[in-house]
């Protein structure tokens, strides 16, 4: 299992700031650490590396792709979404992890605005397990519950999910489906909510079960190439062309 | 019912060819005509126009946006693509016909790649009514035969379809998802495969209600405004703030 | 549009009980009260009339049933379960509330279990509009709240919604999938989760406009007699047969 | 991985009969020949068996059951059938084949009525691969030919499948969705097309293949438990009960 873990890595840069804190060598390296605990393979990579860290080798490479950006989405260039966007229709997974709700990769993949409603506010989350035999929930309780998050809330602006694996119940009165799945080309994709740059959400264990689940789930059967359109100009049944 | 009819209008208007032969001003035309019949009003709009007919003031006025494209899918903007993609997550819907599985708004919309393999020879094709309760194929029977056409097959490469309402069989030994519909966003979509441009296909009735049946069911509630993602500052509920 | 509404009616009938007090005449009656006013025609059945009042007239006659029961749903006989299935495959539309999720009719039309969690605390609800243009929540705010309701709590165990438009949220903690849309044969189906008999739910103006709302979506388009497996001897097409 | 093979088993005990000639052992013997190759552990039973063979220690050693039935569908006593229900809910696969769409269980699982229609007459099938990158379909080209075969056609009285994965082209004209999937409680369900019991089907290697895929895609996480119906009465955040 090849993972690639694409961070934006710019607030724990900062100074002095919460998420250099919490996070001191970034929150890729967090993932990473946790993943190669669970056997897997990993490479990371940023915003700021050369084509984003995006390389044709990368994408090869990989199984899954898991990406957190935030604050700079606008600063990914489309020759790179557009590269991996087709390596995702080729079978690549993609991990979407909270504010990637607005990467353009997810954006392009999905269709729609993935536009949703938002507080800072440290409250609880319940993420309840809706569907307690998917691959993606296995190890875990009826919920999980984080103590301190922000909160996103519905109407979260998706393709109704393939599969919808966690719904979550928020302190101040909101829901929101946490964790979706959906197939693309050869490709799939899932998308998990929690993980705010200013909580230490990624050291929390049933969070990084769930990543690690949904890592070996988006594991599909990659192809060699782009699909084609292929004329396909003889056919053995073929009768009474009138050409 | 208003109704923004997009045709990339250039196969008709070249000199001595089959489709200008067949439709002398146009597909849209043809179009515009059965549905105006059917009592909607019909805007026509090429890819020749300024802003390729895609005006703020047409889209806002459309309730559902018709669109045939082929050889110059490449020539719309992507500043236009843009505008219609926000359109239609507003709630304009979206009708597909044939070859514009390539359009860019169509690819946009699904976030597949929506390639699929082609024949040219003339031949057969029954699209069977596998939804009978469906809006869209009211008034039709099991199936619907269509003498020659253009060959679509599979594998087509769309997200797995909300509804499936037709599966297309051809004489070459194929078969196509051939009425497909989603929801993106506000917006409704619907895809149908017939309408090559050196085939009279949309003379035929029963395209020609299917066609209807689709911009009725593509109508949706439309939105003043963009979906935004506005912050939610305080909750009633809300307790526990740790910051 | 004809509505048939179908009521359990047994804890109304109670001397002295919270729900004899709430609904005097029955829960049947309250809501038939509130879709006479929108102009629907309606008649209401209960399980102590001879067949349920499930005949084969009234299911003929109706475009929607509408399903309350509770205490009682063993007592349903089966071959009238079996009757209003056939019904609901041939376009027959069902609304099934609250406890109606253990409804015989509603098991065996979806297929899975339908259990879930609940609790009588009298807490709060809130109902999100998770998916705002659907034709069940036009005329509804971005949610609706209830002040004292039972809760139902996630898993439910239903197959994945074919659309999905509410998620309450409750204040006790849980998240459930509270109006949920499924179609099965030519029939839709939608469940909504309000109503418990000891609150006033289905006084709420809101409540009013889902169900409403609800039963224009459930109307298809019926067929006057059930579906078959008719065999197709001929076709022009078959070519060497070996028999 | 452990398969439980049902076969009606009364064609093939037909003296002179064609069933008897292709499958002198059964069907079911057949079957449980290319699975123990693959490394499968297998059990066969027929519904001539005690409990038809569905003892509630077989279903509680089985990962999946495979079903085979046809003439006497009528048979299977309604206690096993609940019974195998049950067990599907908890998380036991189902591979329904050929003419088990009118099985009991099978109907009982989706919902719906399951008709179609059918004939007889040796004809032409492919079987396309319209899911190039599911797990039921790996190992296989674009497409799977079976040369003599009985016709099923569309419409299929099935709930929209969760993911579809074959659609067969018949000589004679028609198409039917061949390879279709379906999550109920914790099981999942695969329909595969293929396998009158006048046509050596089984033997077939692609067909093997395809079997061989849709048990391993059919496993799924098992309960030791029935989903029950709980009663949460307290939450550490339940305000204001009000009783």
């Amino acid at each position: 299992m090849n993972v690639l873990i694409w961070n934006e890595f710019r607030h724990e840069k900062r100074a002095n700031s919460k998420p250099k804190e919490i996070y001191p060598d970034g929150i890729h390296t967090v993932i990473a650490g946790f993943l190669e605990k669970n056997g897997m393979e990993v490479r990371t990579v940023t915003l700021d590396d050369f084509e984003h860290g995006c390389s044709v080798e990368n994408l090869e490479w990989a199984d899954v792709l898991i990406w957190w950006g935030h604050m700079a989405h606008g600063e990914v260039q489309n020759e790179i979404v557009e590269r991996i966007h087709k390596y995702i229709l080729r079978g690549l997974g993609l991990v979407a992890l909270h504010s990637a709700h607005f990467a353009k990769i997810f954006i392009k993949t999905l269709g729609t605005g993935c536009t949703l409603s938002w507080r800072e506010a440290g409250e609880k989350e319940r993420l309840w397990n809706v569907n307690p035999s998917h691959p993606i929930s296995q190890g875990l309780g009826s919920y999980i519950e984080l103590q301190n998050t922000e909160m996103y809330g519905e109407p979260f602006d998706i393709p109704e999910p393939d599969e919808l694996v966690f719904i979550s119940w928020f302190e101040g009165g909101e829901v929101f489906r946490s964790g979706a799945c959906w197939r693309r080309g050869r490709g799939k994709i899932f998308y998990f909510r929690p993980g705010h740059e200013t909580y230490p959400i990624y050291y929390d264990l049933n969070v990084q079960k769930v990543i690690s689940n949904g890592v070996h789930w988006a594991k599909s059967f990659k192809s060699d190439s782009d699909a084609s359109c292929p004329n396909i100009p003889e056919s053995i049944e073929t009768i009474g062309v009138d050409k």
